[in-house]
């Protein structure tokens, strides 16, 4: 009797176990359907694409941070003439005394037959930590003023709260993802690439790139843009005779590069407040011995948990996700770079591309190359969680079809527009929050608290990995299992 | 009595089947031990790189393919002034006349604290097929004279033979390669990558890249070699201000990149007798939407298999090799083109970088990505041939190590110096050998008749494929399995 007791238990104890790992890791595919208009880009006369007044005035206001730390600014604009070269003039808000002591350089570009205006970068650096700046642009009646915010001082405790935007775009629901998140407490925005799609017109209307400039100045103007490339960027276009990449993108967005020993803006690293944010580029080479690879390995030593516990990676394509537009697109870069996600403990990789928003859990798939079994991306306390944020609202629409059923990496899924957040409390917690955009309010449709993967590793998981699983299992007795045809079937089917 | 009688014959059929795709499906690894000294490189005043006499002698000549279908060459020299530009002169063999319509330009560089030369390029078009052309370089005294012959005119039965080389170098090893390819009848060379391995010295001491040049000019000013970049060539030097990839080599060694719509000098593709071959780059961005990556897509549409039968891919890193050197470094480059490799039945792919000579059968593994099972490689007809021949004789010496057990996919292997011939026979068979050095005598260490993937494909193949031995084991009543337990042992290890 007692035994025949004990080998119940046991029975459903191993029960339990199972159907309690199988609903933590059951995916989720949100069934929310929104309102299927088309996404249509907002005409060129829109009121959010309104240049401001004046012949010369400065426009298309954007920063983004200047260093790697986070005591300089990049603030980047275009004029229709040179003269406003330099014309910056920068001081703390509430201190009377204007500094202009700054580094400029003005550029230029032809992309077919459009011909961009000026285009300003200016270094300002030497700011203090947690400060609020005023800086001026231009001359006269057209003199245009801002402000930003620097960063706090980089500590492993700091909160800060970072947007995620991807594949914006100039439509309609551009507009309402904008919206969206300049009412929110985002303090930066982590862009995952493909701005402006300015290449889905004819010869890729560089006048495309100038509205796009001039939507999103009341976020850019105001707080730093990171920006990731994305394929919208690329713009690599023979039967124009525009073979060189980037080009646009490269001379209307400037990054930080050099300041993480990089010697391409395509990839670069910043530190600001608790985190280490890498850039890479998913249309460069990065292949053992290239530059962008050489460059990762040795930025990744450089990551110090003890100043910044956050080590979030942007790279436009997605490594794992289960949208059918863009599968496996991210398998290249995944083959290279993966198990150094997994050894330096990345806490989260953030991606656009495919339209639509996804979180995996923590898998990894090391092993399932050329020569050897178990190629299924298996559940690993040493994965980052993959996020993809390429929901912003662009013309192409949204990327509505995922593989079904659902993969066990993913653990939700919605092809709707809208944009994240990741708001970092301390070391050990962050909060990621994706905000649907529902028609005028937003809403949060997904959620999950990161735990940091060095100061909060995952030790009393609430997941069982299948081989601990099985091993319970095994250890069952024989007789056990034959007289459990449920759990005989819960076996084979773990 | 018949029933026992019928079931031992079936399992002896069954037997001889799996021992029969045992046999033909066992890789080998070569016990062959040559003499273990270390590889020295040739020092600088050996005669193999004596300059010829004369200041301004023309030196380091070389040629290549100078358009898509072998009409026209590109003849390169370097000399020390640029008084040489444009003196190149060319008439048919045994025909007086001589021609001095090229299109010639110059170039030099410099690298760290090198200065080269002046580096001559001249395209010598209009030629016409299977024919003798001399040419002489240079006025006076200095003045030198070689030749060369045409490519026989595009078809396909043309019979053609090619060298294949890589990761030469300069050491003893190196000329003793050199050798034995020159002593062959090899009519051009396709050069898998890793050239002078200039890199391994203090700043790269381009004078080492002067020495292979005139070490390799007694084959390159005659015959074309058909130029790979390899990752020794990528020379991204931050350390020495030298950031800008491939300089050395993009201004040594032309390409006739144009001819082929390819928008870079690292991929191209010429067609050549019968053969359409095509030059990858493993060190330049391949990811979907990159131009290398649409470049290929629209070149393999172009091959016409009723021209040119053979497909043959070159690209400096493998996609398959079992050398611990360089494991699995294709990978990212796998995931983004074996699916092409299939569509298109490409008959072989060479390739270098691991120092050891490699031949596989024909797999394919591209359902073993992040989702499904199965990941294993598996025998599949349309699957190329893949060749690893990066055992030139370079100063890194020979990699001696290969992955234990040795794989499936895995043929032949055996890390000794040598190089390669590829003997196109006609539109159905070509004769792979691969001559290994054996200390001044060419031996033909391995050797495989290639089946043309268009013209022969293989219906009576000589591989049972895997799930047909277990479709024809499952046939089998259970009690003839249970009656034989070497049967059973083999089943479960098929």
């Amino acid at each position: 009797m007692y035994r025949k007791l004990c080998r119940s238990l046991s029975a459903w104890i191993m029960f339990f176990l199972f159907w309690r790992e199988a609903l933590v890791h059951a995916g989720v595919t949100s069934s929310y359907v929104r309102k299927l208009s088309e996404s249509k880009d907002m005409p060129i006369d829109s009121l959010a694409f309104r240049p401001p007044s004046g012949f010369n005035a400065p426009q298309q206001v954007h920063i983004t941070q200047g260093d790697y730390d986070g005591h300089a600014v990049i603030i980047s604009w275009v004029s229709t003439s040179q003269s406003t070269l330099g014309v910056l003039t920068y001081s703390l808000a509430n201190d009377g005394s204007e500094s202009n002591d700054v580094h400029c350089n003005a550029t230029n570009y032809t992309f077919a037959s459009y011909k961009s205006g000026y285009i300003h970068h200016c270094l300002v650096g030497g700011l203090m930590h947690d400060s609020n700046y005023t800086y001026k642009l231009g001359k006269g009646a057209e003199a245009r003023q801002f402000w930003f915010c620097t960063p706090p001082k980089l500590g492993p405790d700091v909160a800060y709260t970072f947007g995620i935007i991807g594949d914006l775009g100039q439509t309609y629901d551009s507009l309402r993802t904008f919206e969206h998140y300049t009412a929110s407490n985002g303090q930066a925005v982590l862009y995952v690439g493909d701005l402006s799609y300015a290449d889905h017109y004819p010869q890729h209307n560089g006048e495309r790139w100038d509205t796009w400039g001039r939507f999103i100045e009341p976020s850019t103007a105001y707080q730093p843009w990171i920006w990731t490339a994305g394929n919208h960027e690329i713009e690599f276009s023979p039967e124009l005779d525009e073979i060189e990449p980037f080009k646009p993108f490269l001379h209307r967005y400037a990054t930080p590069y050099a300041a993480s020993n990089s010697t391409s803006p395509l990839w670069y690293a910043i530190r600001r407040a608790s985190a280490h944010i890498i850039v890479l580029s998913s249309y460069s080479a990065y292949g053992k011995y290239t530059p962008q690879w050489i460059w990762l390995h040795d930025e990744l030593k450089r990551v110090d948990r003890t100043i910044t516990p956050w080590l979030i990676i942007l790279v436009h394509t997605p490594l794992y996700d289960s949208n059918r537009a863009h599968y496996m697109e991210g398998e290249g870069m995944r083959a290279e770079f993966e198990t150094w996600f997994l050894k330096y403990k990345v806490d989260a990789v953030f991606s656009g591309h495919a339209h639509a928003y996804e979180r995996t859990h923590r898998v990894s798939n090391v092993v399932s190359y050329a020569v050897s079994g178990g190629c299924v991306p298996a559940h690993d306390r040493s994965a980052p969680v993959y996020v993809t944020v390429g929901d912003g609202g662009n013309i192409e629409g949204l990327a509505r079809t995922y593989i079904q059923p659902q993969p066990e990496y993913s653990a939700f899924r919605e092809a709707s527009y809208g944009h994240a957040i990741l708001d970092i409390k301390n070391r050990t917690h962050a909060h990621l929050m994706w905000h649907r955009n529902d028609d005028g309010e937003v809403s949060i449709a997904d959620e999950f608290w990161i735990q940091n993967q060095i100061w909060m590793p995952r030790k009393s998981s609430d997941v069982v990995p299948r081989r601990i699983l099985k091993k319970s299992f095994s250890k069952l007795k024989c007789s056990v299992c034959e007289q459990s045809p449920l759990l005989k079937r819960l076996l084979n089917a773990a």
